[in-house]
């Protein structure tokens, strides 16, 4: 049986060749199948979850635990993988609904996360890579267009670039995505608004469309065995109303209390991952046609003229 | 003999209730005493510095290697703080001179950390918290202000709090400074320009003056033995100009390529600690009377309409 980590050290040496291509996608579905298979000899235990309606379990046992899986969104048939491939990763509209491109989604990112907590030591930095692969792939399949992560900057003294999270070009006159993945991002989110506020004032407020796509908030008291999510929605409402306008935040497992942002001031749109494969079209063509005012109120200003 | 750490918790329990008074001055400079008594019996190693005109070493030997230390600025006379807080621990300009000042700072920060790193296992928050305490105590002493590390933001719909670093408030109609404390900052630095951007927004441009107090930027390679700095100062120009002008930059070991920008648009004024000693009535004085435009082109629009 193939190891996990013998296919993802496969697709980071592929990987960037071309971001949206088959290769990458079949190599993702490997990975997930193959730590699929890895957990099906694994002991599952419950976490006692202090989330509203949600539930969730944790892979091993003894010293050895995962990071906590949703039981909602958790699914095993690795199968799936085909059929979000087929309906999902196209640059259309998807033939899929869009709570069950989440579960694919998340799943494929969670076992082979699980993976990781089960038999290395501290590994952060796998997960969060192999996170920007998957979605970063997604995107690009649904967009039809690859990501670059550093732009141009323009500056009368000297040139410049700007390293960025994934950006994707759709080309002139239509709307560039603005897109940092996340596995998770506690009190380093307000990194996420400064970075879409440096891309409104280098380029124009409206020009990027910022849409972060981040795992989960849970975090997990391993020896109580209690799984809570951290979030601060107050001061991302600070965020949204200070420093830039996101347009979308998507989750896998959307935050119950970010889910509630949806409905007060200012407007800030939280959704689960899977409507972006529906709602994708709908952006580029609005945002070439009017530009939206919410989207930033320095409009009015110089280009550079409001830090 | 006492163990460095011993005050240091002794100093955790006292710090608040008086951020700026004597007790803390003289924990803080017992600490910096334990700390070089103990270095004193621990062999020095060269490193090879990879950085200009700047000369580093470390403590230890063997496996056991500390954080790089400035053969410039390390002073292991910890008589040198008693000349500090006479002199420049107080509500006025000092009596000594700015590099001295940012010598025996700097030494007490580092004896602490090198102790913390021959001492312990890859603790971080330890060295993070005494920062706070040191540079924290030795501010609120020369205004002769305590700070706050929470603001009250007004809301049309909720009440809420907005977490800050370190903020001075001398009064009305005066300035507020806010600042940042930090061992290091690396690209987690874009998160000072976007808490200035928040503070700008919420209480209006130029009534907070930004002005962070970072030690270092130095990475040593301990297998090779070498020091570098890891500076990004063409980012750092693009966030001064797009996110929010800081009034200083102070760092306790200047980095060589920081202190450049000095000299280079947009303006950024990257000075050793010290110099905020004597310069620290200016500012107060100056913005009370005089807002400075150039600390933020968006005066003209209603507060909160920037963001």
């Amino acid at each position: 049986m193939t190891d996990p980590l013998t296919i993802y050290e496969k697709l980071q040496k592929v990987f960037w060749a071309d971001v949206k291509s088959e290769e990458n996608q079949v190599l993702l579905g490997q990975v997930y199948e193959a730590s699929v298979r890895f957990l099906s000899r694994v002991q599952r235990t419950g976490l006692k979850s202090l989330v509203p309606d949600k539930e969730y379990f944790a892979f091993g046992a003894g010293k050895k635990l995962s990071r906590a899986v949703s039981g909602q969104l958790f699914v095993s048939d690795f199968g799936e993988w085909d059929a979000l491939r087929r309906n999902a990763a196209a640059n259309r509209s998807p033939d899929i609904d869009s709570e069950r491109i989440t579960r694919i989604i998340y799943s494929a990112a969670v076992s082979f996360f699980c993976f990781i907590d089960l038999t290395k030591e501290g590994d952060q930095k796998t997960p969060g890579t192999f996170f920007e692969y998957l979605i970063g792939c997604l995107f690009a399949a649904r967009l039809g267009v690859n990501p670059t992560t550093k732009l141009p900057v323009l500056s009368l003294d000297a040139k410049a670039t700007l390293p960025t999270d994934f950006i994707f070009d759709l080309g002139p006159n239509r709307a560039k995505y603005h897109v940092p993945i996340k596995v998770s991002t506690r009190e380093r989110v307000i990194q996420v608004w400064a970075h879409q506020r440096v891309l409104n004032g280098v380029y124009g407020t409206g020009r990027f469309l910022g849409t972060p796509v981040i795992l989960t908030e849970t975090k997990t008291d391993k020896r109580k065995r209690e799984v809570i999510e951290i979030c601060l929605p107050d001061q991302w409402r600070i965020y949204q109303t200070h420093i830039a306008q996101l347009k979308r935040i998507y989750y896998l497992d959307v935050p119950a209390r970010y889910a509630k942002l949806n409905e007060a001031f200012p407007p800030l749109s939280v959704k689960p991952f899977g409507r972006f494969f529906a709602e994708a079209d709908t952006f580029s063509t609005r945002s070439s046609e009017k530009p939206e005012s919410k989207s930033g109120s320095c409009a009015h200003a110089p280009a550079g003229g409001c830090g």
